[in-house]
């Protein structure tokens, strides 16, 4: 009495959201056509959030992280750099405080041969974002058309610019979504927020730095090594070398938190100075992209072509030719003081005898942001010219009544909250912490090698 | 350097989706909150479906169901009955494939002295509604205001009506997003809808029978007896007495499937006649439902009390006052003949000697839908006269070439899918099916006590 074979139908929409809910096993199928009918129109909102909080529990296997990453990046356009010779190489923060490593490592990483396309971010919330840091440079033009990144990155050797609406705008639909589903906190989601919009650039590989600490998304090393491992893995898997380092963003990186002044900080690293942490996270990082990128044979010989880079001012002329092309100033690399900054300034001292035993970068971040330097929300301005010099570092002795920070503003009324706010970052103690190293880990895809990612949370 | 103390602020919607998500302790403030900001609108719908899909991963707890259940109730008309002398019961029943037990129900219970206010469904899927059957009688009307449903349940002894717009809008809202987002399989949102709606009869009291079997929501005894229980506890906690009965639905209930078909064997039921089972579980319901009401002193006298109701057609008298005040012709009652039904007939035969196994509820009611007697979408309009006799029944011994079931349809032109979709849901063995019980089991709030609702799953 059985009814005549008949072709499986295709699972509707709700189907493909209670094989989820209900663990089914791993179906790239079905997610590419969810990401389709999103942009479509045929999925509603409602029903891609009640599945995003269907991935929080039950995660997706890698083979579905690639066919999310992929599905999305080519919603948009997708930039071909393959008349470009060379290795191109890319490299992404997960986001910090005082993570201004992109302006100076661009252009030194360039400068070693290895060709840099980087679509950088803006900031939000407490974390900063380098086209912020860059629209600081008088003239500077972060919105370019792909012919015209695609050709400043032939030219001169790497580009700098923000995303593009063009660029993967699923993603862009999606993590709209996400942030008001309570869905953000999922690794195989941010791994494919990250990777699309990263290989739509036209690169051939990737270095990730995923920060770690209080200043940063992922506040334990367990959580970002797992997102680490995810990101190599899926981004292996979609067909490009990946290394991921997990660095410490438990205190600001380098000593200028702001956007004009971290521009300047990070020129100065390209003048041969800057803060010994920010040299160092540009050497890290730069080291491995001249590797992937086939200009060094290993990083200890990466770090002297960038050692060397320096000192010779190639990496300073490339940022000048970076900026000029870009419609910048190029002067600023030499004379950082034609940087904006505010002309008020705050001195936050020392309370009592004792040596820095945390600076908290979270709360310096909120504080830049209460001056005017960040956003809580997408659609605010920033002020270029404010913000905080964190003065004192962890393990730094310090006397009472010595500066911990300036504050640059715009005015010095009703500066006592603020004062209070920053002052509240800063522990100082009797005994010395205990130090770490900047660079916690290092992700390869050997190490990163498993079966399937882990379901949500952060 | 602590900041001075601030009064906490409330949690924004998406920190109450994250609780949720992340299984914080129970949170009832947090689901009035929530019910309150979507009968607003601030509450957007992908944010209530990512809430939804976390809820059926985490569950709620009991105080959590009792909120959101008090919430959906009070989003509209609460009906007060209090002017009616009386413990008001109602029956509510998850639905099942030619359950018409409530048409002979709530008159006999009526009679019996007790009084009750029915709400009642209409058919989705494969399973059939009250208000679709009742509507086949000619005027019956089941869209009646609170004030005239009061008056009748108090002048006549019951009234059994549609639900309204009016009822529970929040209930109807976030039913209609689980529908589209995967998300009705949840035992407590199942409880919270069902009780928003029955609460708001204004009842005292409630008889739930729960379905169990192929032609069921819940599949299995072990997941209806979740159900039962929690709908129990639930309800207790919201101040109502109720008791559940587990019953049999693998096979259709009595002989009809259909519409005016269903009522007329109801009715059947009030002449004291009706199939054994339709019989049976009437009696079992109306007992409790007596007991509950305080006109007797335990289920056995009330099934006494209910039989002599019959016996003296005191039962089907208060049926034709019922029909009569909604408008009803009520000479349907004593002959049933005035029913409309279809006047083609299609017998599907046995193809072979033997016992019937069994029949497949979910696979008959399939086919009535397919017929017209019933809808796949909420806004399809049913055909009263069309439907199903099963005229087998599973123990029933069968000699090939004989009727296993007769279709009353419109036209016999392309039958032949129905006829194999009818004797598709027909097992014939030799030998007989092991028999199971119509009753399964019986929850009171003593066997429920438990202290939080498991999460979800069917």
């Amino acid at each position: 009495m059985a009814s005549p074979a008949m072709p499986a139908a295709p699972p509707t929409l709700v189907e493909i959201i209670a094989a989820k809910r209900d663990g089914a096993p791993g179906d790239p199928a079905a997610i590419e056509r969810l990401v389709a009918a999103m942009m479509t129109g045929e999925l509603a909102d409602y029903q891609l959030a009640a599945w995003l909080m269907a991935v929080f529990f039950r995660g997706l296997t890698d083979a579905e992280t690639v066919a999310l990453t992929d599905a999305m990046l080519r919603s948009g356009q997708v930039l071909d750099l393959s008349r470009i010779p060379g290795v191109k190489v890319d490299k992404h923060s997960t986001g910090g405080v005082g993570d201004k490593v992109s302006i100076c490592l661009a252009p030194l990483v360039a400068a070693c041969g290895v060709p840099v396309p980087m679509v950088c971010g803006r900031g939000l919330g407490h974390t900063g974002g380098t086209v912020d840091k860059l629209e600081a440079i008088s003239g500077f033009r972060t919105h370019l058309d792909a012919d015209a990144f695609a050709g400043i990155v032939e030219r001169v050797g790497c580009c700098m610019i923000g995303q593009t609406s063009q660029i993967a705008p699923a993603d862009k639909r999606m993590y709209a979504l996400r942030d008001v589903t309570a869905t953000v906190e999922c690794v195989p989601l941010i791994v494919a927020s990250i990777l699309s919009k990263k290989l739509a650039e036209g690169i051939d590989a990737l270095v990730l730095d995923v920060k770690v600490g209080r200043g940063a998304f992922m506040k334990d090393a367990g959580a970002a090594r797992v997102l680490a491992q995810a990101l190599v893995r899926v981004g292996t898997r979609a067909g490009k070398r990946v290394v991921a380092l997990l660095t410490d963003m438990d205190a600001p990186m380098g000593v200028a938190v702001g956007n004009a002044i971290e521009t300047a900080e990070a020129l100065d690293v390209l003048a041969g100075g800057g803060p010994p942490d920010v040299v160092e996270c540009t050497l890290a990082l730069g080291a491995e992209m001249l590797v992937l990128g086939g200009k060094a044979g290993d990083t200890g010989a990466a770090r002297e072509a960038l050692a060397a880079a320096i000192a010779s001012g190639r990496g300073a002329r490339l940022a000048e030719r970076m900026i000029e092309a870009q419609g910048g100033d190029p002067r600023v690399v030499a004379d950082r003081a034609l940087l904006a900054r505010a002309d008020e300034e705050i001195v936050v001292l020392a309370p009592r005898d004792g040596t820095v035993a945390r600076v908290d970068a979270l709360g310096v971040g909120l504080a830049a942001v209460a001056m005017g330097a960040g956003r809580s929300r997408a659609d605010q301005a920033v002020d270029p010219g404010v913000g905080i010099f964190v003065e004192k570092r962890p393990g730094d002795g310090v006397r009472r009544g010595e500066p911990l920070a300036r504050l640059c503003v715009r005015s010095r009324a009703a500066s006592a909250p603020l004062t209070e706010r920053v002052l509240a970052a800063f522990a100082i103690e009797d005994a010395p912490p205990k130090s770490r190293p900047l660079v916690l880990d290092r992700v390869v895809e050997a190490d990163a090698r498993s079966s399937t990612t882990a379901p949500g949370s952060g």
